[in-house]
């Protein structure tokens, strides 16, 4: 799908599949049957029934699991909001190619298929404090790219993100689309410091006064103050509900990324579970407007897809649970009698 | 090893190793080289960190991760405090035994090895509101054989039980050792309705009323209000201590059984991370008695060592990144500059 005006990606985003309740009410009576106090395998249960609901099978599977980590540069990051040169975006890219990151090892730990999109890393977005961090082409370009790097098959799904700078991006676009201004929505990010701090907090607030005529409209937003890599995990969330597969959100940058579907369709994030609650602060405040509750509270801050590949782990035991228990009747095990 | 008697024991009990801190060390070094900002890993970090400390290994290995299931049956349960008949207690035996349980497939899925002791299922401990649940023999043979159930070269370990009732002798195990009576003890374990709730505060007064000459000596308080399946896992704890092996603490009865050793000495429980807080809701109340923070909160509450099989899954994940990622140096990738 190439999205060529923000007027066709605004009516996809309002174009979405339900869920298949009947295979979710099977999966629920299936956990009421299993040799345990019903409820006792608590948000293992409500995995197992989610991904019932997303694939539309009764016992879901976990054999095709898919992370996409997409690559940015952020013209934000020469005003000094980052613990890391700009130029660790590709160096980090290289070594995922080469194996060595946290995401390597961790999807491999999960089962998942992992790949690598950059997106045009020789050529930052603006500086959003000066201007409009992308213009409409180049966010749509964003956008479609990570649209077309979902696989339709897929039985569970994550996007994760690399882009030195852009904790600043996603803190922007929280406090355009959610309110508050850089100090409810900065935090540290990979590490800055405290002059890091306050520069990061300034620029967000010069963003928004930038672009304050825009924040009626959530992809004009993701356009003038995200980035590439944030525009992609749009597309991809986007492309994952309209296949219908279940899929995980990542950290600050992830979640922030995704706000514009939850705003255009108020179901918009139906298909997805948060993965976990990061360490930056930015990360708890938007998952608690979004109404999500994270499966992990590890302090983990890396992005990289990293949470979300952590709680696949946690997919993979619920149906475990789901799809090998036995039943009371199959075990000849009484069931509760009071 | 054999306890002849609570003296033998409560020697033991105060005669535990320290931990490898020089492993830990360099584990420490080694998750600061790694190509990721430090700590954003979070607390796969500190679990990396902990296993090597207890391995004796800066990069510590998981080929042999071990579970045991201790089962016992409690006089206390004829008094109305569980929602399932006694009889469940040896017909889940079976059904772990026919691999059908959800410990059964969780561990599995962490690729641990599971085993199942079952302590004289068909002799109850005696109603504690009336008498000591078990005499001084009765509780060492227990405790002696959850020690002499543990492999002594494991690279990681977790205990759980099966017992119907065993909340109830768990809640009185907390609130003699703790302070509080039964309101600030019990729940509802496997999911008794409201006059269950009443029977079990009222079965745990009435034992601590009892049994409240033998207070300050936890050892006796474990045999006058826990369980054979408590002292065993009593035992299996101090023996994975005196092995050095790490271990990972199930819910609420697995962590009100090794009281005990916490009481005896300071850092009794030193070698152990909490698996998890189950949604019992002493189990909260006991953790941060003994100053431990869970590293998962699902909603869990079935026992059978549940929890800690889904937190052996973070262990492997933690461990996948400690030993399998890429140095910075190895990856060419800049360190942190601000």
């Amino acid at each position: 799908m190439i999205f060529s005006t923000l007027d066709e990606l605004r009516a996809a985003c309002r174009d979405l599949p339900a869920g298949d309740e009947a295979a979710a009410a099977e999966a629920i009576a299936r956990q009421g049957q299993l040799t345990k106090p019903p409820g006792s395998l608590g948000r293992l249960e409500d995995l197992a029934i989610w991904l019932a609901r997303w694939q539309g099978r009764a016992i879901p599977r976990l054999d095709r699991i898919g992370i996409v980590v997409f690559a940015g540069n952020h013209g934000i990051a020469a005003r000094g909001v980052s613990a890391f040169p700009i130029e660790v975006t590709a160096q980090m890219v290289a070594n995922y190619a080469a194996g060595g990151a946290a995401i390597n090892r961790l999807a491999e730990a999960a089962g998942a298929a992992l790949s690598v999109v950059s997106l045009d890393l020789d050529v930052p977005t603006a500086d959003f404090t000066r201007a409009p961090a992308m213009d409409d082409a180049a966010f749509l370009a964003a956008v479609s790219a990570g649209y077309g790097a979902v696989a339709p098959d897929l039985d569970l799904f994550a996007v994760g993100e690399m882009g030195i700078g852009n904790t600043t991006a996603a803190a922007a676009l929280c406090a355009a689309l959610l309110g508050g201004g850089g100090s409810r929505w900065v935090g540290r990010g990979t590490g800055v410091d405290d002059a890091g701090l306050v520069r990061k907090r300034e620029a967000v607030d010069a963003g928004l006064a930038r672009h304050a005529g825009r924040v009626a409209d959530p992809l004009a937003v993701a356009a003038a103050l995200g980035g590439r890599e944030l525009g992609a995990m749009l597309g991809a969330t986007l492309a994952a509900r309209r296949h219908r597969i279940p899929m995980l959100l990542d950290g600050f940058v992830a979640t922030a990324a995704v706000l514009p579907l939850a705003r255009l369709a108020a179901d918009g994030l139906a298909h997805c579970r948060a993965a976990h609650v990061s360490a930056e602060p930015g990360h708890k405040a938007v998952l608690s407007a979004l109404g999500l509750t994270p499966l992990l509270d590890l302090g983990m801050r890396l992005g990289e897809g990293t949470g979300a590949a952590t709680a696949m782990l946690l997919a993979r035991a619920a149906i475990a649970c789901h799809a090998g228990m036995a039943t009371f009747a199959e075990a000849g095990v009484a069931e509760k009698t009071v």
